[in-house]
């Protein structure tokens, strides 16, 4: 069971035990999804002998079953439930692991009531997690080729004239229809709102000339894929077109860089020369990529001061950009698995320029 | 500007500074509208004398303009700048507000960077936000409209032999059409899985005799509406409907409570005693309300131990509800206004029982 493997890991790291609200490291290790959870807090406190016990408001009463748990009702206190939780398995006092996205006023009010010393949760999850099984690398496969097969639809949808605002709702309905739901809301940037590489999508009207960047992803039983394409809808500008090239460049080369043993930063280190090299050093502002699984970002980060060694099994995504103000961007994004020591992509749709 | 405002009531309160990332208060206090922060520490500084600085990841170098702010770089180490930025507001050492929903881990590493104690934001912002002034209550009204004219699209539909997900999917279109979009995911819960206050909705058929919990909320610039309506297909279960006619009673009961200096807690009794009365108190599992405006939870929350004396200009949900395990659910939810002393609906659709 993933609670015994994660109570081990945390006892190798000298830690005294977690405290974990809802999300993908709940789902992970309790197989129980929890919607919505909002500012009531739900907790699963877990030490490093394996024992746990959740906290949950009495909403979930008929949800959270077969598993120790504690109900609080709306009026009680619950940290005052939670203390005594924390005290049952011995969880006062010490180090603990802090779920990275518990919200802080939960954290402040449990550390008002028990005294700790309060650890990122990643520490030790990353290690469980940056490694896919096999059964996980198939969730993640059937999430890419959602993605794919929903880029082949858009290319042949009546772009021009539809608002990004309608390009997205209509992308996020192709995803839905195949798949569990959309892993994050979908991004389209046409013209010059390439510029902002997380842009949301508004009522700019997509016309002839636009180089549009598409960036969507897809839920398999709770795995992630993300995908970014760039397509051009009629001849676009010669620097525009010069862009692609670079990023194009860019992302093959970070790619072929994937190999077991090599570290994260040396990947990005690939994508991020090519674009200097070019010029456009200073319009690539984000890091290459991140890790993909239950959650959208995760570990590994592909970041030019990341350390982590790359292992079989480590899924993350490759998304170098350029982003000029007033002109526009370009970034193209594949999902890849180290598979035998080499890199594979999970994302398979065309990545030469598109000029629809 | 709401800035100032909000640094004078904390210097009152004897706040040393704020720390606030992306949210429903990071916008209402500057206007600025932070698209999927995500992991990246993203933080508004502001100190008691109306000073700030915001601290951003570079990606939205083209979107964070014309305020002071520091941008950080995938690679760099954005706690170093945000000491640099405290420091320099004087913000090092004191007792900080702290952003509720601001994710643990950037509170762990503040914490580890500078010295401060740490206070949930919402003890100050609740003072600004909860009561909502003219303008604010024009853009709730708008979208209590919104849900109001999705109920009766929904009494056209055909709904037997839809699926739970396929209803939420249309309810979430029919919103998005007439709106900025859904101000959180709908709940359709039919028959048995009326039972689950947050059911998320599955495969389940809708079928002739179920009673269905359809709960969902539309945004309008920013402001959000929340409704559920309890509906039947068919004859229902004699003991739904007399289910159904108790809290009907209990909300009725709960918003004639509603008065400028009546407290929270005396409308949460009003729901809770009326329910109580007729035998299903255990089946009330939480509380009658919560604020609404710019976040579809917050200040005043409606629960048994609720202070909030309520004024003037303070909008919140009365949404009392009866769960019975394996037999099914009902509630029924209005968005209120408190205007003129009294109580006002600002979602007036249909409350007596529809059978379809």
């Amino acid at each position: 069971m993933r609670i015994e493997k994660f109570a081990k890991v945390m006892k190798e790291r000298d830690f005294d035990g977690a405290l974990i609200s809802p999300g993908s490291n709940f789902y992970y290790l309790t197989g129980i999804r929890i919607h919505e959870a909002g500012e009531r807090p739900t907790i699963l406190a877990v030490n490093p002998k394996g024992d746990f016990h959740i906290l949950a408001p009495s909403l979930y009463e008929n949800v959270i079953e077969d598993v120790p748990v504690t109900f609080w009702r709306d009026g009680e206190n619950p940290y005052a439930k939670l203390a005594t939780i924390m005290h049952d398995l011995s969880l006062s006092d010490g180090k603990l692991l802090i779920e990275n996205t518990m919200r802080a006023d939960w954290l402040i009010e449990i550390s008002r009531t028990v005294r700790m010393r309060p650890y990122p949760l990643s520490i030790v999850m990353k290690e469980l997690r940056m490694r896919k099984d096999d059964d996980e690398i198939r969730l993640m496969e059937r999430a890419a080729k959602v993605v794919d097969e929903v880029f082949n639809e858009i290319l042949s949808w009546d772009l021009v004239g539809m608002t990004e605002r309608e390009l997205a709702l209509k992308i996020e309905l192709a995803i839905r229809e195949r798949s569990d739901g959309i892993s994050f809301e979908p991004i389209v940037a046409s013209g010059e709102n390439g510029a902002n590489p997380h842009h949301e999508p508004g009522d700019r009207k997509l016309r002839k000339g636009d180089m549009v960047v598409l960036d969507y992803g897809a839920k398999w039983k709770g795995y992630c894929s993300d995908i970014t394409r760039t397509i051009a809808l009629g001849q676009p500008d010669e620097k525009l077109i010069k862009i692609y090239e670079v990023v194009w460049e860019a992302q093959e080369n970070a790619f072929q860089t994937v190999r077991e043993g090599v570290k994260a930063k040396e990947v990005d280190r690939a994508a991020r020369d090519t674009i200097a090299r070019a010029g456009y050093g200073k319009y690539f502002t984000h890091r290459t990529g991140h890790g993909l699984g239950l959650d959208v970002h995760e570990e590994p980060y592909i970041g030019p001061t990341e350390e982590t060694v790359l292992e079989n099994g480590m899924t993350f995504t490759i998304e170098p950009g350029i982003y000029v103000p007033s002109l526009g961007g370009v970034r193209i994004e594949d999902d890849v698995v180290v598979l035998s020591g080499r890199g594979k992509r999970l994302t398979k749709a065309e990545r030469e320029l598109i000029v629809l």
